[in-house]
């Protein structure tokens, strides 16, 4: 199939061929083959270890498991659940977060069960944007935000995240700064949101009490709705502080906050996430959910319902904190024996690594699809890393290179930007470490193999 | 929370208050309370039986519920799908369909699985709606299609189907016409597409082959495409045959077929439905559906592909569908008895009672959300039954009535039509019969007391 469109309406009347899909596709890359496809294990050796992809290679715990079974034994649990997500698991997040968000949840009103966080944002943005309205991504971004938005009218206005590294010797996700004048610059008449992602994928960061404080100063002041994804609220490292936005003075109101199942149970594909905000928010995006998927898949609801209802029983939360981080430990000590730069993450599950001392032979045989994703220069690393218009395609080189001579797969995070800010992303690759300890350590014995690849020899 | 909107933006600013939820929602009846929580158990007395929504109260056979334990205890099958669906599925449903479509099909480029029917559907409207494209829609008509129509900028133009059942005696789903030159005039220069639902709902109502292409000669002559919703394609009855219009000569390039796990193996709650269509139609959708939900659950693909796998060892399809004509039977003979007048149904699992000759008393106690329906007029029935301004809410106060003094729920039909429409759905009820068979016994020992209640006693 091509992509390419018919020819337009005569009288109003197509003359044949494919029926025209919509314009809203040629927006926010909706057609463009996506990074996740190019580095599949279709396109990878068959024995490549995957730390590109961020879903787990383990169950969600049995015990979890075990209550999906049980769901699927009883007959209401295997039809239709209410829109809003089932009453289980409603009183089982109000429980769950009380104590966090500081007040008293209504399970009836300020809770939605969503098909995934993914549904859950993408409802939020049919619920609330209309043709024209800006919305503030932070870059590097989750990629589904952006054709999220345009599909829904919305204008992405984007804000960078600056990797303040150079001269830092063990740079954090805390390296990468907010500009708050820059956020205040991008505000127009027009800015309807501004969507927040703490901890952050890719970078690992944990937004300071400052920033987030800085981020709701602005939202209120120019009246802004705020979707704060913190899908990965659950895994936070270092004792460092997960600071809730919707917790501020004055943010309740403006802020609606996302999770994921998914994320907190390692369980991807249940496709169970929830939304947790004021009824204001909370009952147009039900509107617009109802209508999208009608509700959640109910087993599944069942199932995450019993993982927060046992998870204190279980000392669930604070074990798996433990092993993300002992997962963790392995990915960076090989970069610090490496003497690779990368940037350690406070939250989430992905180290980024600095990727510009990677010495890649300029005849290197790359797939057509790299070079399809931008001008097919030569790679020419900036000293600094300002937005700049020459397209380099180094992190996804690097990537390839990496996933065919060690045996690693990871996510170049260019990507994770929009096309004019690419290169801010191009010092990096991304590797996620919710795989198993044993994964991480043999991906850790490949990963030695970049010693022969550096530029200057460190070990 | 209050549905009323802000103060204008003052410079483009808002003005404080809450946030500005989206026009797209003030449309399609979107924010409206809808019919199902009206009628659903909590407004209804405890013991009312539910022949209202078309949910089972019964689970899924046991052997596929297994399959879904069986995949529950792998690591893969709890984590991300490829968003076109799992590959057992597709294979699964490759080979289920090959022979019903006539035509090999392409796992990779023809079918793709949704969260649902349901998301399935709003996918082909977001891939293929343009600002201000005109879709037609046959009423009565599964609500949820007007608000996903409207939600992406398309225009619902409706095109009722007549119930010519006047002085019929035994009237079935053919009695309810379509008045092919009435689809013609409803044609205009931005019509995009014609939602075709075939077995239907609520008419039961399996289109016939002259109907079917009448259809596609139109969708040909005026190049649009056609969704055949057919979730209801394993419930055919009397050996009425199912004509898919993908089937017609030319219509594969412009049509897609919607089915749904949910309806097929009575797990309405699983959230699996798929669509089935040439690459032209699949892929934009696919790029929809992607940023919607990512992917379906994975867990419940899993169980769906073997329900399929399996079906024919277990004689799986004929025995529902002789399970299903058992608990029309039930249903049909309470309203024969009664001497009632109904739509018998070729398909589906509904029978719609004509509730004309019941008798209301005129100062029964409603509640307010059934008045807040349209203007409260005392019910006059016309002769004939056209499109008429005058809103009569026969229907739901007959449905609410019987809920109350006979102890079983249904649905007005009224419903299922655009307001100015609505009186065409104003002499029926439409009563569920996806229930076990000792509900349907259940049922019909109350539906007796209807004797007490028609205004001319017939037995
Ligand atoms: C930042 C962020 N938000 C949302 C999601 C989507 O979560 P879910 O799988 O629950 O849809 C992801 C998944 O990778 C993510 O990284
Ligand atoms: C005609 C019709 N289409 C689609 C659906 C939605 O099916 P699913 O539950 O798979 O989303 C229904 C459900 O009632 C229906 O009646």
């Amino acid at each position: 199939m091509t992509t390419t469109q018919t020819a337009p309406k005569q009288n109003g009347i197509e003359s044949g061929g494919p029926i025209r899909f919509s314009s809203r596709l040629k927006e926010g890359r909706a057609l463009a083959q996506d990074v996740w496809s190019i580095y599949n294990a279709v396109n990878l050796p068959p024995d490549c270890l995957n730390l590109g992809q961020g879903y787990m290679n383990f169950a969600p715990p049995l015990w979890i498991r075990e209550a999906a079974e049980e769901a699927l034994r009883t007959v209401p649990a295997n039809h239709y659940s209410h829109p809003k997500g089932r009453l289980r698991l409603r009183e089982a997040l109000k429980k769950h977060y009380e104590a966090d968000f500081g007040r008293t949840l209504d399970a009836e009103t300020e809770i939605l069960v969503t098909s995934g966080a993914n549904e859950g944002q993408y409802s939020v943005f049919v619920a609330f944007l209309e043709h024209g309205d800006e919305v503030i991504l932070f870059e590097p971004f989750f990629d589904q935000y952006l054709p999220s938005v345009t599909f829904n009218g919305g204008v992405p206005v984007y804000v960078p995240l600056h990797p303040r590294t150079a001269g830092v010797d063990k740079p954090t996700g805390h390296d990468w700064k907010m500009d708050v004048d820059e956020l205040r610059r991008a505000i127009t008449p027009r800015t309807k949101m501004i969507v927040l992602n703490t901890p952050h994928n890719p970078v690992g960061k944990v937004f300071t009490r400052t920033e987030v404080e800085a981020i709701a100063d602005i939202a209120k002041e120019f009246n802004l709705l705020v979707m704060s994804d913190e899908v990965y609220e659950c895994l936070v490292f270092d004792g460092e502080e997960h600071v809730r936005i919707a917790t501020l003075p004055g943010m309740w109101e403006r802020t609606v906050t996302v999770g994921s199942a998914g994320k907190s149970f390692a369980a991807t594909g249940w496709r169970v996430g929830w939304l947790i905000g004021p009824e204001s928010i909370i009952k147009p995006t039900l509107a617009a959910s109802t209508r999208i998927v009608f509700c959640s898949n109910s087993p599944l609801q069942e199932a995450a319902a019993a993982g927060l209802e046992l998870s204190k029983a279980h000392n669930f939360f604070p074990t798996q904190t433990k092993e993300y981080a002992e997962r963790r430990e392995v990915l960076i000590k090989v970069f610090d024996d490496l003497g690779m730069k990368y940037t350690l993450p406070q939250g989430s599950y992905f180290v980024l690594l600095d990727i510009s001392d990677l010495d890649i032979p300029d005849d290197y045989p790359f797939p057509e699809s790299l070079n399809g994703r931008g001008r097919d220069f030569k790679w020419v690393f900036p000293s600094t890393r300002p937005p700049c218009s020459i397209f380099s395609p180094h992190s996804p080189r690097a990537c390839w290179f990496m996933a065919m001579e060690i045996g690693v797969s990871s996510i170049p995070v260019s990507e994770f930007y929009c096309e004019e800010h690419r290169n801010i992303g191009e010092a990096y690759a991304r590797f996620a470490f919710c795989k198993d300890i044993d994964t991480m350590h043999a991906a850790a014995e490949r990963l030695k193999n970049l010693s022969k690849h550096l530029k200057k020899k460190q070990i």
